[in-house]
């Protein structure tokens, strides 16, 4: 294998054009090979080979510095810089992050999962090297539709102003995660069209340089135009054509699904999208818009980019019609703008993921909150997870519940979360949030007429004494079981509550327990700083009242296993049963 | 006077245009001379008086919307819609507030003071409006440098997309707060050199019909343009040339100073740059600047585009030179350009208004603390504010310091907090925010030795017994005021304890504490939900000492009075000692 002989970039230089289209075929193989059993980012990272093996053969990293966008597109990267075991040794699969992290090689500047980044990054990098009177290239690679989030397009303004070296490599395959959307790919696709001719361009019209590739999957013509660009003392733009799942056909095929793939995916005769057919909270949800729909022609569900995560495949969207905007990789627009559907008499619902989220705060805040829109809005995969240190989502709660006017709310079952979907979509008084459930899905199997107009109405679901527990959304599970366990070891009774709402406390009821409870505990799927449980202890700060609280450390981790976790936080109901039979004492 | 006759758009439709020119004069005269008396944005109004008129002779407001960005241009929009008696009449100046607000009139869409979301918002209205089967236009104004804000690239990326009628007036008046930053403006300045004939048309490339108006203080040629844009089908850009402070000649010539102006400014000799003369945190962070400058040639400072709120003028700026960034209107950018820099070994300070690092949430926790980039990052005008609802300065401190890796800092005097930006600068681990305080300068007259690497050590000021007073930056002369009144009519020997630290609780202290105390008062100037407070609550859910946080309530409050404010949140010695005494009895 020629891959035998490149340990790092400085190998590849002595490589002949013959040799590294070679060494492409070879990374491509691994790369399909080791996704295949990992799954992982499949498309982007095929298509990005012969564009990566140009640029380490043309710049010299470290020295000159490649930030890579939301690193989708950083596994061939990774196989160049040191890391191939990491593809070739299915034990080591799992050994490097799929994203870029500088503590695994000093080829990677920063750690980066959210998408848009990039140009800002670099622009950062450029400015220091000039302050220190120092001379290297600054490369950003941006793709996978990064280039419509409003912190991509802040930073291609002031790099255009830099007036020194910066080289920001646009590779446009044509596709977001899913497809492109919005005014700025009507360019790229005008510039792909015209092999970068027309006049009409975003980029120049930034004050850019400017230079087409029309075969970016070429390493000749690749390193031929890096070599034109390299040491540019001007802000260049390098616009390069790829395709989005390269050399893999069913891959090039099906875009979207071999985007981020499951483990397994070449093996199954279903497509991703089609993996789950049980009733679950997507399922649920999909029904709900559907019908909702029908009863209401201004129903329009939004989302930024991510349709996967909501099980939202091109035959829902299909479905949707004008129903559906995906607005792009744009989490600020996609709040502002939902907002003002619901100010203007529309019922949109909105979808995002936890971990991106926490990209909209001030519009949140101000777009939303402060107009009190009456909009929907659904958090998806809120909780702790054995995720990259990039994508955690156990921020939501902390961030969100403390903005005010926001209601949010954390259901339990499948009727629970039907009933409040149902108050968030027909109410008219402010924003009403959902995080859907990450765990089990669950059916109680009664409808829940409970009214959710009643703000910060806690439900108790047994009424017992001395100890209160209060398990909120993904955690009311752990609440029972610790309930059983407190049966079973102490021969108590507690008193276990469904809390329901995140963002405000039941003042009436944690008022009422007072009277015959000595502890109460709290159990909440997310950090502490900042979140559900502080409030509690607050409440109880001036009385007899002890408060346990349990969740996430504020703490970024990073690919840890549930378990361990749970061990951390002492989420497991024999080290709460310890820490309570101590405050008995 | 013209004005007389108009109470209502409808009203104005009547007039010829003559009249109209009339009506601009008296409208500017009225402007000018409430705003002398009451400060406010004085440039931008004047400059848009025509275009207002023109928009509202035009279109038919409210059934046609009109939205205007961040709202700093609102004035003759209010006294065209029923509102002039808060310009004629000084007994009701204060009556509106100062943005667009639903509350005031059924002409305002949106609560609007953040820049950027006049075309994410407006893009929400159309899309309702189409779904609804209705017809009418959407209007967007956007001036004074919020295109370059990420969520307004993000909302015209979109708009353009719409398929169906926006109009998006760009009021281009070349200067944002202070001068324009960046590739995009330099397209503006390129578009209106050629009287928006240049071929390299940013907005052309993102798919608008674009249209050019050269005299955009023009009533007659500003009618003309908005005729041709009015019912369109397609998404449309209407880019006006404007004057900021149009027809008041110092407002002309001093564009940044009469932005926004302080109260009297027209009868001053000085300009409101030179007002504050006195030493004070803002003169103490600029020596500290130009000192670390002549040691360092990598130090910068970087801002969004509000320099006047740092005390920054344009004498200091050209000081500053090369070490200076104002990145626009574009905080998301700011944060990541910044950690990049730190990164990168450079030595930046980033400077940002409480109520705009909100708009950096992710930024914060991907790019910069993820990271743990050594940025300096200094928060001005943190605190409980008579603000207007948009501009609230209580909430940093519960968004911030719930980010991992975030050591949020606050400094009570003129030596602590010299002595913690010099740490935050030197030091290379990570993230190091400071509350610049928001109260009265004060000098304790000897140097802070504090090592404040090491991590969340709070400062006992004054030993003593039985409560605990933890007085958290602004709030730290509350807490001392509060120890007196307990000496004096409880006889108690009160601790008193300044935490420094937002982010973090010393453990150890306050582990300490529970040996000889009953009750700990923890006093932010913020909110108390996910604040500072709440975290000491935490710490002592399970022991017997009692926990009394005082801080603001979540809400959005309007132009309240921060008396009326402090009564409402018992921020008062002796509501506080009330509480207390209550607890001990």
């Amino acid at each position: 294998m020629i891959l035998d002989k490149v340990n790092n970039p400085d190998d590849l230089k002595k490589l002949s054009l013959d040799e590294m289209n070679y060494l492409a075929d070879e990374i491509r193989e691994l790369i399909i090979k080791k996704v295949n059993v990992t799954g992982g980012h499949m498309g982007p990272n095929l298509g990005i080979i012969e564009a990566t093996i140009a640029m380490h053969y043309v710049f010299n990293s470290p020295v000159d510095k490649l930030v890579f966008d939301v690193s989708h597109q950083c596994y061939p990267h990774k196989i160049l810089t040191g890391r191939k075991e990491g593809f070739t040794d299915p034990d080591k699969y799992l050994k490097y992050t799929g994203y870029t992290a500088p503590e695994e090689s000093e080829h990677d500047i920063f750690k980066v999962g959210h998408t848009s980044t990039a140009a800002s990054l670099a622009t950062g990098l450029a400015k220091a090297r000039d302050l220190k009177g120092q001379k290297y290239n600054v490369v950003a690679v941006v793709g996978d539709g990064s280039l419509s989030g409003g912190e991509a397009l802040e930073g291609l303004d002031n790099a255009a102003a830099l007036g020194s070296n910066i080289i920001i490599v646009i590779n446009d395959n044509d596709m977001s995660i899913a497809e492109n959307h919005g005014g700025i790919y009507k360019n790229l696709k005008l510039l792909r069209d015209t092999k970068g001719q027309a006049e009409c361009n975003l980029f120049k019209a930034m004050g850019f340089d400017y230079l087409y590739v029309d075969e970016g999957n070429n390493i000749g013509k690749m390193i031929e135009a890096l070599q034109k660009v390299k040491d540019t003392s001007q802000p260049a733009i390098l616009h390069i054509k790829t395709i989005k799942g390269h050399g893999l056909a069913v891959a090039e095929e099906n875009k979207e699904v071999f985007h981020w793939v499951i483990p397994g995916i070449l093996d199954k005769k279903t497509s991703q999208e089609q993996v789950n057919a049980a009733e679950d909270y997507t399922s649920v949800t999909k029904d709900f818009i559907m019908k909702k729909i029908k009863e209401d022609k201004t129903t329009i569900v939004v989302n930024a980019a991510t349709p996967g995560v909501f099980g939202f495949d091109s035959e829902f969207r299909k479905n949707l019609g004008v129903h559906y905007t995906d607005v792009g990789i744009a989490e600020e627009h996609a709040v502002a703008y939902s907002s003002a559907l619901a100010k203007a008499g529309a019922k949109p619902i909105l979808t995002i993921m936890s971990s991106f989220v926490q990209r909209t705060y001030d519009q949140l805040s101000q777009d939303l909150c402060l107009n009190k829109s009456p909009l929907v809005i659904l958090v998806y995969w809120g909780g702790i997870s054995d995720a990259d240190a990039t994508h955690l989502c156990s921020f939501d709660m902390s961030m969100m519940s403390n903005i005010p006017n926001l209601t949010y709310l954390c259901p339990v079952n499948k009727e629970e979360y039907l009933a409040m979907l149902e108050y968030a979509y027909s109410q008219n008084e402010g924003p009403v949030v959902i995080r859907v459930p990450s765990c089990k899905f669950e059916t109680c199997g009664y409808e829940d007429k409970t009214d959710y107009s009643i703000p910060d109405k806690f439900k108790v679901v047994e009424e017992g004494e001395k100890i209160a527990l209060l398990g909120l959304g993904n955690f009311f599970n752990l609440a029972k079981e610790v309930k059983n366990e407190i049966q079973s070891k102490l021969s108590i009774n507690a008193t276990l509550i469904n809390p329901k709402f995140i963002s405000g406390i039941d003042k009436e009821l944690l008022e009422k327990l007072k009277s015959n409870h000595q502890v109460v505990v709290t159990l909440e799927d997310g950090i502490l700083d900042g979140g559900f449980g502080e409030k509690i202890a607050r409440f109880y700060g001036n009385s007899d009242v002890k408060v346990l609280n349990y969740g996430a450390l504020k703490e970024f981790t990073d690919r840890i296993s549930i378990d361990k976790l749970y061990e951390r936080y002492r989420l497991k109901k024999e080290l709460i049963l310890q820490d309570i039979e101590s405050l008995l004492k």
